[in-house]
């Protein structure tokens, strides 16, 4: 089934709002299989609405709206719909008393314009709506279905669920399954370079790269008749791109690389501590994003300075002057007198040159270097990274030190 | 001027990704008075992106568009341009040696599809693209304009500020000038009804609020047919809402608490260091992002449990056992052995439940406590945080130490 989804609100195009429904039901229409193949938000304008309209089915089965039911007078949906789909409203009994025992329940008076809500297209299945007031429907004709919700979100997603969900179910017809591979250190297009043919032989499963912030994602989805023909495709899939790529994945699950590492190390119960300087703390505030890691969480120190690195983490200023802060040497220094300090079974640490200034010769903005004393012994690895700024640099960075205890931890090649 | 915005992406039509784009250009253009009729958003699918295009110009006069101007084959939106506008992609020189030049910094192997990005239609005002590798333009034909932005918000926007909207501000009839008031402290409902009266009778300029993350904003915008007439209307009214509200208000100049706080140190050559315990790095990873701040910044001690509390501040056992790890008690502890590590002028400590779990008897979550040792004096602050969600507690808590900062600094009353 090709669906649109179409916003109305003005508020919208003022930017005043974030367009939650879109995602919202573009992820439920998805799950039930079908192809959404637009997103539309008009504001309070019958003519544009009514052209939108129009366009939508051109192309799709199903036109999906939210907003633009209430009682005001800009909201035009319902008027909309009706001249499109030559229909016309007439009033809806249930709605109608919904409206009075509401009111008398909340002592309010209802006023004219309350009961255009109980106005709804005559040939229309009505959808209550448990978190407001004003009805939801679907409108069938001629193959086409449109289908009108309430536009905040509370409403929307609750008519959804409790309403709209079971009325789509009659026209599903395939089951889709996907799955959402993670790796890191491997750019996007080195990436789809490994995959090209995998994904331009494509049918089904389908295979989809994303860039995400020093990350890639491969989506891999497949829609069949039965669940698990589609689970099975995709396994398959994933399997290859295992094949091909697997020293780069960290989670077949869409998991974020600090939960993978969060939950190994709860598992486990490694305790860990962190040694930061360019990254300024995002290391540990970003592991602390983890629930309950605080029972193997035990410190961070984000010694900036020299000084602060000398009197915290016991490094040499001898070492400082003879490799530069931004050096393995300091790195491995700063792990070790972490470990000493902390006791924590994993010791990892990190210096370099965020940016956007900070150079030296022979060390680039984005040079890192990263430690990390583990069951006796301290690993030290430097990277380049690709430099794009200050923020991107140490979100890299610390994705960086998470693949290193990930790798670590797993027993696998460090680099 | 009328316009639509379109977002090119199949991951939005997925759900996997929220359009924010769309959001940030909305506003935009409102900003410079331009009227947003659309959003559209399409899959990575030539055709019907070629519809949307010519349905938008049948409207607008204006197309911006995001997405889809990456090396990989699915981007297609140039091509598409091209082919509704009537223009042919030809290869653009200094594109394609920033490109070669970058790769080159970054010992980068160029994969041939990379070259994709520098190819640009023969008749375009091409827009470098600060942040990222695919440029952006803008083509002109019979009074219709499509301007193509990369996808990421990051590029995006950077791009829209330094390179867009300058070439926009060409279509601009009216001038609109607008402040960005920001605060502390105090909650959107409780700002509008001080404000109330001036928002209920405004014409121009219009005074809208905004709750971000614990923060508010208003913004006050006049569009007038000269720049001094708006500016001047907008400042009366902002001396106006600085009667009212002026105790919470931290900057006139949308300027984040940070960057006034990071401002102030580095102006005044004030050293600070900080102690974290619920916020986990947080407070360090927000003020380390401040350009130049290692000037200013020495360390922060992430204590997460007690033992590190006590090793690295001295922070008493008993008082722990005491008054619990959550108290006026211990933050003051914190901050006063910080200090005598560190001798930092500003040494500014936090304890408290960012939740979801950890609360005590006597200690819901969302306390917080926070101390700060300044000019031989230590200062503590409780505050009851209103509890939404572990991040939001933590970032309300980042702010509510900036806000401590600023005060202290300024030599206002703390609460």
């Amino acid at each position: 089934m090709k669906c649109a989804i179409l916003s109305v609100g003005t508020e919208i195009l003022f930017g005043q709002i974030t367009n939650t429904n879109s995602v919202y039901l573009s992820q439920q229409l998805n799950l039930l299989g079908f192809d959404v193949l637009y997103h539309y938000t008009v504001g309070d304008n019958d003519e544009r609405l009514a052209e939108i309209i129009k366009l939508a089915f051109k192309d799709c089965d199903l036109v999906i709206a939210s907003g633009g039911l209430g009682p005001t007078e800009d909201d035009m949906t319902k008027e909309t719909v009706c001249k499109v789909m030559g229909d016309h409203l007439v009033e809806h009994g249930p709605s109608k008393e919904f409206l009075l025992k509401n009111a008398a329940k909340l002592n309010h008076k209802l006023t004219e314009n309350n009961f255009k809500q109980a106005m709804m297209p005559s040939q229309a299945t009505v959808f209550d709506n448990d978190a407001g007031t004003a009805p939801g429907f679907a409108l069938e004709k001629d193959g086409k279905t449109a289908i009108c919700m309430p536009g905040p979100p509370r409403e929307m997603t609750r008519m959804y669920q409790r309403r709209v969900k079971p009325y789509l179910e009659q026209f599903q017809k395939d089951v889709i399954y996907y799955k959402t591979v993670r790796l890191f250190g491997k750019g996007e297009s080195s990436l789809e370079t490994e995959l090209l043919d995998l994904i331009d032989g494509q049918t089904d499963p389908t295979i989809a790269t994303y860039a995400k912030e020093g990350e890639c994602t491969v989506r891999v989805a497949s829609k069949r008749a039965t669940a698990e023909e589609a689970e099975q495709a995709v396994s398959k899939t994933v399997e290859l791109i295992e094949q091909r790529v697997g020293e780069y994945i960290y989670s077949i699950d869409d998991e974020e690389l600090v939960q993978v590492v969060g939950k190994k190390l709860l598992e486990r119960g490694i305790t860990i501590s962190s040694a930061e300087s360019c990254t300024g703390g995002m290391f540990a505030e970003t592991l602390t994003s983890v629930p309950g890691i605080s029972e193997v969480f035990d410190r961070s120190l984000v010694t900036y300075t020299y000084k602060a690195k000398m009197e915290e983490l016991g490094v040499k200023r001898e070492t400082i002057d003879t490799y530069s802060v931004y050096s393995k040497e300091v790195a491995e220094e700063m792990a070790l007198g972490l470990w000493k300090k902390s006791g924590s079974k994993i010791c990892i640490s990190i210096t370099g040159i965020a940016g956007p200034g900070g150079d030296m010769p022979g060390k680039p903005v984005g040079l890192i270097d990263i430690g990390c004393h583990f069951r006796g012994q301290t690993y030290v690895k430097e990277v380049q990274m690709r430099n794009v700024n200050r923020n991107w640099n140490r979100h890299y960075a610390v994705l960086a030190m998470l693949d290193l205890i990930n790798r670590l931890i797993d027993g696998r090649n460090i680099n």
